[in-house]
């Protein structure tokens, strides 16, 4: 029954994120600091969105940005997003549901193939974007899945 | 500065589980086995609470139950709830969020030491339970950390 295998949505079984929404990210970059143990808070940083890959929210323009940072365990990486405005998936969690953990992330390559075969089992895109070197999907799993996938892509990996 | 490592609230970087909290979780299970390209729905279990580990919710005895079905992953375990009623963290979250992302979850050696730890820490716990042999906590990290956090011990592991 090998082939079932290959009906899979995603490349592999690694989850690579976890991504949690907050109101203020430098009170939690320092609540989750010392939560790990860590000795310093990791790098804050502004996801603007970039000319190669401008953000798109419900398939229109958006301007939104967020405040990002990274925690690293063992096996699998923490991400805090704070919402800054602009029409995205992070503001409309923070605004309908609170803080709270917001997605898993699987990493792809190929992302114009996910997204199809993704839409196609009823799990539309909500967001785009990305940076010079990746992109990034947003997927609303919530009428089967019950949470928000993100697929990633790095171009030069 | 190595002495920060014992600041740590949690043993190490491993995360072992991710909880998602769910309506329906013949239909969630049946979309994440798709999802995976598995081939068999794994079996749900029914969590009834035990003699040994009576579940309190909030410092009071509740006779919470739910359904639950575990997908691993290569490097984590996607655990999915079903509330079924009686006073929970589970039935909370679902009554107030939706469905969700409701934990992520960390494996621990002799929980009391975390449990008063964490609520030196300001990270109450909020349930306690388990089965014959081993114990869980939540802990409500909603002031810093911005989600709530299991704690599992496994006694004969």
């Amino acid at each position: 029954m090998e082939q079932k295998k290959s009906d899979a949505l995603i490349p592999d079984k690694q989850m690579m994120q976890v991504g949690i929404i907050v109101e203020d990210i430098e009170k939690s970059a320092k609540a989750w600091t010392n939560f790990l143990g860590n000795e310093e808070i990791p790098e804050i940083s502004v996801a603007t969105g970039s000319e190669k890959n401008p953000t798109k929210y419900n398939g229109q323009p958006s301007d939104a940005k967020a405040k990002l940072v990274f925690f690293k365990l063992d096996n699998i990486t923490i991400e805090l997003i704070e919402p800054l405005g602009g029409p995205s998936t992070w503001q409309e969690f923070l605004d309908t549901k609170g803080e709270g953990i917001h997605h898993i992330a699987f990493d792809v390559k190929g992302m114009k193939n996910y997204i199809e075969n993704f839409e196609d089992n009823g799990i539309p895109m909500i967001q785009h974007g990305g940076w010079e070197t990746g992109e990034y999907g947003y997927f609303d799993g919530s009428n089967s899945l019950a949470l928000i996938i993100e697929l990633l892509e790095h171009y030069n990996q």
